[in-house]
C-alpha cells in the first residue's frame, strides 16, 4: 500500500531506516532531505534514498508517508510547518526520542478531520556516534520500536491504512512494535535510556578531568570502562533536545542513582553491600 | 625456565592462566587446587590443569611458580600460611584485584634472604560471572597485566629468574604488562575499574527496584542498557574483598560522581551541559 516516503533528516536513524525499508522488500520511492546535503549525498551513494528533494515541503506533499528523522526540536519544527499543508490521506510519522511534547503537538496541528495524521514513534536504536556513515540495514534488528499512538485520534480510512501498513513495515525491518502512553513514554525512557546516558557521559567526564593527560590509563580499565564509556561518545545535539523536553523525569531518575551511590558507599564496608549486590545480580538474572 | 606451576584457585582466573599458558606452549606440570573440588574437575576436564593437589601446602612446595587466583582475603590467608613454608628459590605471585595490603604482606612475609619470593600482579582481565565454566584461553589476550614489584626487595638468583620468566609467559598470554606503585595501583583501579562496577551495581539494584515486577521494560533499554547494567552480574563475594580493603580510594570516586551527576541535573537545560558532553565525548575521542 505505501510507496511514496519521504525522509526527513538522512542521519543514522533516517539513513538506516532507507537501507532497513530496501532490505526488506521495500519498491517504492525513497526520497530523503538533509539540512546538510553531504549528508544527503552519502545516505543517496548508500542507496538509502532514490532521490534528494530540494525542496522539503514539496517532497512531504508528494509522500504518503512523511518520516521525521532529527532531533526533538527539529521535528516540533517541522510539525508546525506541515501542519497546514499536509492533508487527510497522508501520515506523518517520526522517531523522536520524547513524546510528550510531540503528542500535544500532533493532538494540536493534527488527527482531526480534514487534516493529516501523525503516529508518534520512538526506535529503541541507535549508535553513540551519529550521521548518515554510521548507518546499518540491520539497526532496528530486535529493537523495540515504541509508539504512542491515542485512541481519541480521529483518521481518514486512507490515513488508518497508511497506519498499519507502517507498523508492519515496522516489522519486517525486524522491530518489535510495543505501544504505550507518551506521558508513561518519557517516564520508562528517563530510567532505561536517559539516565544510563548521562551516567556515561558523567562518568566519561569525570575520567577526562581525571586523566585525559595520561590516555594509557584508559588501556587498564579493560572491557567495563568502556562499556561504561561507550555512550559518553554521544552527541550534545541531540541529548540537549531531550535533556529539555523530558527534564522532570531525567531529574528524578539522576538524583535516584545520586542516593544509591552514595548508600554503597555509605556501606562498602557493612553487610548491605550484599543486598545491593544481590538486587543488581538479580536485575541481571537470565 | 618455569617447569612446575600451582594453581590455588581454579575458578575464572585461575582456570583461565591454565589454559592461556597451555595455548601459548607451556609444557611443564600445571596443579590446581580449588576450595570446591567441582571446580578443580571442571579445570582438570578443561585442560588448564593436568592434575589435582589433596594438599595445597604440599603443592606449592613442590613448585617453582604458586599463582594465587582468588579474592583479595583468601590470598592474604594463603600469603601467611605459605611465609614459613616455602623457600628463597620460589616464587608466589598473584592476581588479586587490590594491592597495597599485597604489597604490604609481601613485603612482611617474602623478598628477603631465606625467603620465598613473591610478585603482586593483577591482569585487568575478568568476566561478571564467576567460574571455571567461564574461563577462556584468550581471556588475557589484549589485557593490561599490572605488577607492583618493589626494587627494594631481595630476591635469590633463582627467584629474580622466574620473575623474569613470568613475565615473558604473562606476555606469551597475550597481555601487557605494566608496572606501578602498590599504592597508586588502588587509587588507579579504584577510578577505571572499582568505580565502574559500583555505578553499574547501582544502576542495576535501582532499576530492579523500579522495574524487576516488568521485566519486558528492560527490553526497551535496548544495547545501551544492557552495557550499563552488565558487570551488575558481578558476585558480591569478590567485591566485598576489594570494598574492604580499598575503601577510601572507591569512597572519594564515588563521591566524586555523585558531585558529577548533581551537576548535570542542575545543567539540564543550560549551556553547561554542553561542557559536560564535550570533555565526555573528548574521553572517548579516538
Amino acid at each position: 500500500m505505501i510507496e511514496r516516503i519521504a525522509i526527513l533528516g538522512t542521519g543514522l536513524l533516517g539513513t538506516s531506516a532507507g537501507l532497513a525499508l530496501r532490505a526488506a522488500g521495500f519498491s517504492g520511492s525513497l526520497t530523503g532531505w538533509n539540512r546538510s546535503s553531504e549528508q544527503a549525498e552519502l545516505a543517496l551513494r548508500m542507496g538509502a534514498i532514490d532521490s534528494i528533494a530540494t525542496d522539503p515541503l514539496q517532497m512531504a506533499r508528494s509522500s504518503q508517508i512523511v518520516l521525521l528523522a532529527a532531533p526533538v526540536f527539529a521535528i516540533l519544527d517541522w510539525m508546525e510547518q506541515f501542519a497546514g499543508v499536509l492533508g487527510p490521506e497522508q501520515l506523518i510519522t517520526d522517531v523522536g526520542s520524547t513524546k510528550a511534547q510531540i503528542a500535544a503537538a500532533a493532538d494540536r496541528h493534527f488527527n482531526r478531520p480534514g487534516r493529516a495524521s501523525f503516529l508518534p514513534g520512538h526506535p529503541m536504536a541507535g549508535k553513540e556516534r551519529s550521521g548518515a556513515a554510521q548507518a546499518d540495514a540491520n539497526l532496528y534488528r530486535g529493537a523495540v520500536w515504541l509508539f504512542t499512538d491515542d485512541p481519541n485520534w480521529k483518521r481518514s480510512e486512507e490515513a488508518a491504512a497508511l497506519v498499519a501498513d507502517w507498523r508492519i513495515w515496522v516489522a519486517k525491518m525486524g522491530a518489535k512494535a510495543m505501544d504505550l502512553d507518551a506521558v508513561r513514554h518519557d517516564e520508562l525512557v528517563a530510567w532505561v535510556s536517559h539516565l544510563p546516558q548521562f551516567v556515561s557521559t558523567a562518568l566519561s567526564a569525570l575520567l577526562e578531568d581525571r586523566m585525559g593527560d595520561a590516555p594509557e590509563l584508559k588501556d587498564v580499565g579493560g572491557r567495563g570502562l568502556r562499556e561504561m564509556t561507550r555512550l559518553g561518545a554521544s552527541p550534545y545535539s541531540m541529548w540537549r533536545d531531550i535533556a529539555h523536553t523530558n527534564t522532570k523525569e531525567i531529574c528524578d531518575a539522576l538524583f535516584a542513582l545520586e542516593q544509591r551511590l552514595a548508600y554503597i558507599r555509605e556501606n562498602l564496608r557493612t553487610p548491605e553491600l550484599r543486598s545491593e549486590f544481590d538486587k543488581a545480580n538479580q536485575f541481571r538474572r537470565e
